[in-house]
């Protein structure tokens, strides 16, 4: 474990993916630290507001007062700073370089593509269903012959992926369509699984009903 | 100058700034490279879909045979490949964290600000100046006593940065109009003069005359 004057914040959403990788993050490298929740649906905090005035978003990691964010970027702040215990990135540069590339991936094709299917209309849903499909496709095939896109264990791609392991099912079951199908993606599916069920992911990870609830009547509520 | 048996390609264009992010940061190292041009307007090779299969774009760098794409990514890839000679992101971890934050920064914020002005009707032109301008205004704070991002040399945030240092001013130019006025943006204009001056940058950087017809006939063409 850290020492503990080793003083770490997280601003961070108990439902949100992306304040959820620093913390796995965190806990995968045994860094003890405060997450301090935003209520996103309220009033933004002051203190938020002035750690993160581009954006005013979490997630924001504050160590010895001082505070960075984007989820990416975080990552691989911590990867540099606690470099003891877990390794989240490889230590050879090209496959540091593929792993940043597929975060990358996740963030720019993947989560938009889902969330346009979860916002699409009926007469758009197929297409739109297709379309994410397609960009998970690549995904499938990273994953084949490995249990975790960081080979045995949870790496970089994988915490960006979270996303991907709880979200989609769960917007899946909140708006009703199926897109990471069993039959389609064998290996993204038992990813998911395996990843979900990992006894540290397990400890930050929302539960599904808590998160499929949040996202059928706040996220994607129609009733807008 | 890095051996003659590192076999570097970078698969570019010559007025693309992404392709010159990679350009920039190989010269900087003295890394010897061999640049294969994709003639973007007609059909991409065989080879930049080979290498690039995801997005089938430039920039592709390619050493020893492997291929890897996306500007920043690969900029990482570069700096922990040819360590020796030139420094592109400091030692620093919280340094780091925010030159990987204001490169990202201007990837997500600056240049679709920047392509909504070029692209604006007449009636949305003004609002979409004010937008544009709003998002230069974090980085012309960074530059307060900074000859450069990367303070006295050009760093990682400089790089990501030469979009904004030779395409803003000939974007202006081609479209007409005018976004980074010295008046408003005094470190940013000092700095954009002090970049396009800079004997490495000078050497990629395409001539402003050529960009500036390029971007008129061809980009933002109101003709197609």
């Amino acid at each position: 474990m850290a020492g503990e004057n080793q003083e770490v914040q997280v601003f961070g959403f108990r439902l949100g993916p992306y304040s959820l990788r620093v913390e796995l993050a965190l806990k995968l490298k045994g860094v003890v630290y405060k997450h301090i929740d935003e209520d996103l649906l309220n009033k933004k905090s002051d203190l938020l507001v002035k750690y993160n005035p581009v954006y005013k978003k979490v997630p924001v990691l504050v160590h010895h007062g001082k505070p960075i964010s984007e989820s990416l970027v975080i990552l691989e702040y911590i990867e540099e700073t606690w470099t003891q215990n877990y390794t989240i990135l490889p230590k050879d540069p090209y496959q540091r370089a593929l792993a940043r590339f597929w975060a990358k991936y996740i963030d720019e094709k993947v989560v938009p593509a889902v969330q346009k299917v979860a916002r699409s209309q009926e007469d758009e849903r197929e297409k739109s269903i297709e379309d994410a499909q397609a960009a998970l496709e690549p995904l499938e095939e990273e994953l084949k012959n490995k249990l975790f896109f960081g080979g045995d264990t949870i790496g970089f791609v994988d915490i960006a992926g979270l996303v991907l392991a709880r979200w989609i099912p769960a917007t899946e079951e909140a708006v009703g369509f199926e897109l990471l199908s069993a039959h389609k993606f064998p290996n993204l599916t038992k990813w998911s699984q395996d990843f979900v069920n990992h006894s540290v992911a397990k400890e930050v990870l929302p539960e599904k009903d808590v998160l499929v609830a949040f996202l059928k009547n706040v996220v994607f509520s129609t009733k807008n």
